[in-house]
């Protein structure tokens, strides 16, 4: 087992990574304190991971609340779900939630565990790649509104954080690459060498392998509690971890969510800051190709969808947390391994690169 | 104007108290500093004070929400009108959320401004006396369960507090004498002279005499301040400010919301927890009947109301957010100027004092 700590002063806490960890009640019991558990969990999940974990947890007072899978339920109404199971229960201020899923299970119940008597424990076992590389590290908490995603949250940190490898043997393929996505997105923002290693052993990590997994989720979470650690609200360098996600977020919004995946849209988004970067003259056109092959090997799209025009996803995008005074900002490359948040790019060549076919791959 | 600060380092702040505030565009302009505003107020406070504080903000972006008037309204469904306005009027993380009202008003828009985009500026403005001396000062937000009050909310510090005392002119009687209860509750975790003075003074407060009502306002937020200051997220002393809160909370619960006021609850739950302390020895029977006497000239209930059973107020305050593994955990007073929270009372004693008519008052 791996053990990555975040650095938060009086709410650190450490992220769990290794294969068993779900059965293992040792470090089941290092996680998770409180008499009072209410596990949350899809119905997705539950038949798959949802026994062991209660088998784990047989000695506690244990409530479960099983959401319908998705993003489409990434809402209020959610959250009052897990808000009337608490009060069913009585739990009080001791008790901790538990989130088994993924990014939509750990946001939300992060999210009750961040509002459930204005504060209670959480402890995170992501069972996605996407949610042990990202997600489920550094306290970002929220539902969606109707017209925008993740406008309603917290910043609430879990006390602990399990990535249990086994989990991803179930994941289906498409799930697996929307992972990739983001822990491409730590080698381009920070980590060079982390990219390299990437570009030589993504055929192994399409494998599954767990040697190369493991590597793989440990460098992600080193580098996200690096940044999360330096900047926990969001105040500078964190805006950084946003590389893809403004176009991303456009995009999945324009679309309706549940449409493509989010890692999806996070590819083909960091493609697309590659691309507006290379216009901008802070990379060059043979560093971007690079990134764009990376992207596309892994099975990411690498352009936006088809089906909606640039001027439907710039007003997306208008509708965004970094956003200042009417200004977009985006997470743009100087490099690989170097990111900075910027305003100052030309409005027509972020138009372009908003259609698909901008910019093709030389041969 | 007088000015109190609430001092909590770099989420410290000052509380404006004083005549004419709410036209004055200089102390408006201190308090509000972003361009985008989002005032939030209700239907009956609207029409009186809605178009001053407008005029003040003109230079701003600003939009406006009112919710209907009442306890009945402090719900997830009016957090989502607010969020609505916000997204509508494509507000980013720099606009200040402003709330114009009494308790429930504060509660809700800070709750908003707790929650969106994770977390923007927020100010209150009291009209009432309770939100004046109490609600408004300290960052606590919540919105209503069905199964409990205040259960869903977050600590969220506001930016400036503004306590017009004009607005009190127009403020029905029994809502103002609502608000003596959170009053006299001072005196009694922690300021003896207040109580003193409170007892010398109460026929100039219920004539809302400018120079008492600043006093007691005066005196109200400086132990507030000092509590908060002390103990922000309440895991210590600032749970004394929930004298007679949670008898009252169990009051407000089982009669449903709406019914009494949550300042006349709290009266009738400040002589409960009074009886009690004498029950447990603590405070002499006289010093009972002074404090039932006071609560008594204030107009304020002092008996449980006869509708409830004991044992639905139990059922009611067995979820409470200071209860620890299952034990109802109350506030008590060791004196008149000092209180403390405990568990080790008569549980028989506890019930006796849910019903109405124990422990008469001397002849």
């Amino acid at each position: 087992m791996i053990r990555v700590e975040v650095d938060l002063a009086e709410r650190s806490y450490p992220i769990f990574i290794g294969t068993g960890l779900l059965r293992d009640a040792t470090v089941i019991a290092r996680a998770v304190k409180s008499k009072q558990v209410l596990l949350v969990t899809n119905d997705r999940v539950d038949p798959l991971y949802g026994p062991t974990l209660e088998t784990a947890l047989a000695d506690r007072r244990l409530h479960k609340v099983v959401l319908p899978d998705g993003e489409a339920h990434k809402t209020l109404d959610s959250l009052y779900l897990i808000m009337t199971a608490l009060l069913e229960a009585r739990f009080d201020r001791s008790c901790t939630v538990v989130a088994l899923g993924g990014g939509v299970v750990g946001d939300v119940a992060g999210f009750a565990a961040a509002c459930y008597q204005r504060g209670v424990n959480f402890v995170q076992i992501p069972t996605t790649l996407l949610a042990q590389v990202d997600s489920a590290v550094g306290g970002k908490t929220a539902v969606n509104h109707p017209l925008g995603k993740n406008m309603i949250g917290a910043f609430h940190q879990p006390s602990a954080v399990i990535a249990d490898l086994d989990t991803l043997h179930t994941l289906p393929p498409r799930e697996f690459t929307a992972g990739l996505a983001e822990v491409i997105k730590y080698g381009l923002i920070r980590d060079r060498e982390f990219f390299d290693w990437l570009e030589s052993n993504l055929d192994k990590l399409l494998a599954r392998d767990i040697a190369a997994l493991s590597h793989a989720i440990r460098r992600s979470c080193e580098n996200k509690a690096a940044v999360v650690g330096a900047d926990e609200h969001e105040s500078g360098e964190r805006a950084l971890l946003n590389l893809g996600h403004t176009f991303g977020h456009a995009i999945e919004h324009a679309q309706g969510y549940g449409n493509w995946l989010h890692g999806e849209a996070v590819g083909a988004g960091i493609c697309m800051a590659a691309r507006l970067s290379t216009r901008l003259g802070t990379i060059a056109p043979t560093t971007r190709d690079r990134i764009i092959r990376l992207v596309a090997k892994t099975g990411l799209p690498t352009e936006p969808p088809s089906t909606n025009s640039p001027e439907s996803l710039l007003d997306a995008m208008s509708v965004d947390k970094k956003n200042r005074d009417g200004r977009i900002r985006l997470v743009l490359l100087d490099a690989i391994g170097h990111a900075s948040l910027r305003d100052d790019y030309d409005p027509e060549a972020l138009r372009a690169v908003l259609s698909p076919g901008a910019d093709p791959l030389a041969a």
